[in-house]
């Protein structure tokens, strides 16, 4: 792959022992739109990382069914910009005369992202458009972050049975586990422990800290970001647009919170 | 969690050391599909664990910015089926007076699946009402399998990188590697893959073995069978759906493919 397409620095404060260390750069991988058309018609808004483009499309395609033999795509182009540069976030794909997509069927079946634009910049923007930022960010404690993964993991039934499932939980600023949800997907997870907060009319939750089992997507920084909670950490990596809706939003972002170990991506922990 | 909801017993065929061992029940994680209504109209199909699903709901809603008070929602009821009882796959969520919702804008923006019945069996149906079955069951030699995952890994240089990119990658019968690609989200690195396979005019693939990263959904199950691919293996766990549909379809699925050992959940391994 492209690395330097795929890779992104971002400066970062490493936090070891529970205590601070140097302020460092961290690698996250790059996530970016990308508007896939087809004939000049937009069908899917998907969150991917850049490179690779044109096998992407024609993989959408071919696992939606619209696609089934290489002659049937004459060629995938970037459309151009107001300046006439290729738009590497808008990929159009050119049929073959005669091969008909059902665009009712691919509308009704994409994976879309909520994200609306054609850069992270702009899918950002429409985001904090949608939801208000953390008024105050909220600082939470190293010593309180360190300890939880152990408590979510005491707390998986699910993946303990089966390796399975992902996980999300909601503690309060003291580290007390509130609500944790197993799912196979990380957003129904998500979404299941922010209806619960919901239900109990606990939202937003400036001061609540999120965990998440696996990694944090731009999708799952925005969900955060929809609840009102002003901590959102993860076991494992943030991406690029994630790190960059948090900055944006006022949103603490903790990644590769592990043994007490932590990356500090957006807010400050003390 | 309602764990008796949430796992679900498959019989498998455990290999250790790369020779067969004992035929035994392994359990894996429920992935059904949700379809939500809003008013009685459909809005959504979700793959995901059965339980909570009111929660699920509710946070969808909120995280879609549909729904901000708890007051906005009246209710959530499961649909009745044609005898009566309570149907747990269509969840329809009653607004109180005056709520509006922007249906136009949530058909844009949600996360659906390529699922269009109300349970599995619907769900496996149609996927196989669209992509031809695997007509020879394929038996990779586990000698094969065992000597992957270490090829996946030297070849992610994003993920040794970041820790935050999924990988696919497709071995021919003999596990030599012909193409691996990353990318933040996992459906995009298998329509990557996907894609490459497509331009070189190499699918189906019926004798090839599609490795992934991470876990195996029904949606990834549904691309693998796409692509006529043969044999999907995953360094993780496989939902219920995806054993469901490899089963019916004929796919050869192997799952926690690590250190020698791995568990065969459909079709067999030589």
């Amino acid at each position: 792959m492209s690395l330097a397409k795929a890779l992104r620095r971002k400066p970062i404060a490493r936090i070891e022992d529970r205590r601070p260390a140097a302020a460092v750069d961290d690698v996250v991988a790059v996530e970016e739109p990308l508007e896939l058309r087809v004939a000049g018609r937009s069908v899917a808004v998907v969150m991917r990382t850049p490179g690779h483009d044109r096998e992407l499309a024609a993989g959408f395609l071919v696992t939606e069914g619209l696609v089934r033999r290489r002659d049937d795509i004459v060629d995938l182009v970037y459309c151009r910009d107001g300046r006439g540069e290729p738009a590497e976030n808008i990929l159009d794909v050119l049929l073959a005369p005669g091969v008909a997509v059902d665009f009712a069927r691919l509308t009704r079946n994409v994976f879309t992202s909520s994200s609306c634009g054609i850069c992270s910049r702009a899918s950002i923007e429409a985001v904090r458009a949608q939801f208000p930022a953390i008024a105050a960010p909220f600082r939470p404690a190293a010593g309180v972050l360190a300890a939880l993964p152990e408590r979510l993991r005491a707390a998986q039934a699910g993946f303990a049975a089966t390796g399975g499932l992902h996980a999300s939980a909601l503690f309060d600023r003291d580290g007390k586990l509130e609500v944790l949800r197993e799912d196979v997907g990380r957003h129904n997870a998500l979404d299941k422990v922010i209806g619960h907060a919901f239900f109990a009319e606990r939202l937003p939750r400036r001061d609540a800290i999120l965990l998440v089992s696996g990694r944090v997507s731009f999708e799952i920084a925005q969900k955060a970001l929809a609840a009102g909670i002003g901590c959102l950490a993860a076991i494992s990596a943030p991406t690029s647009a994630a790190v960059e809706l948090a900055t944006a939003s006022g949103q603490t972002l903790v990644g590769f919170l592990r043994a007490g170990r932590m990356n500090v991506y957006a807010g400050s922990v003390g």
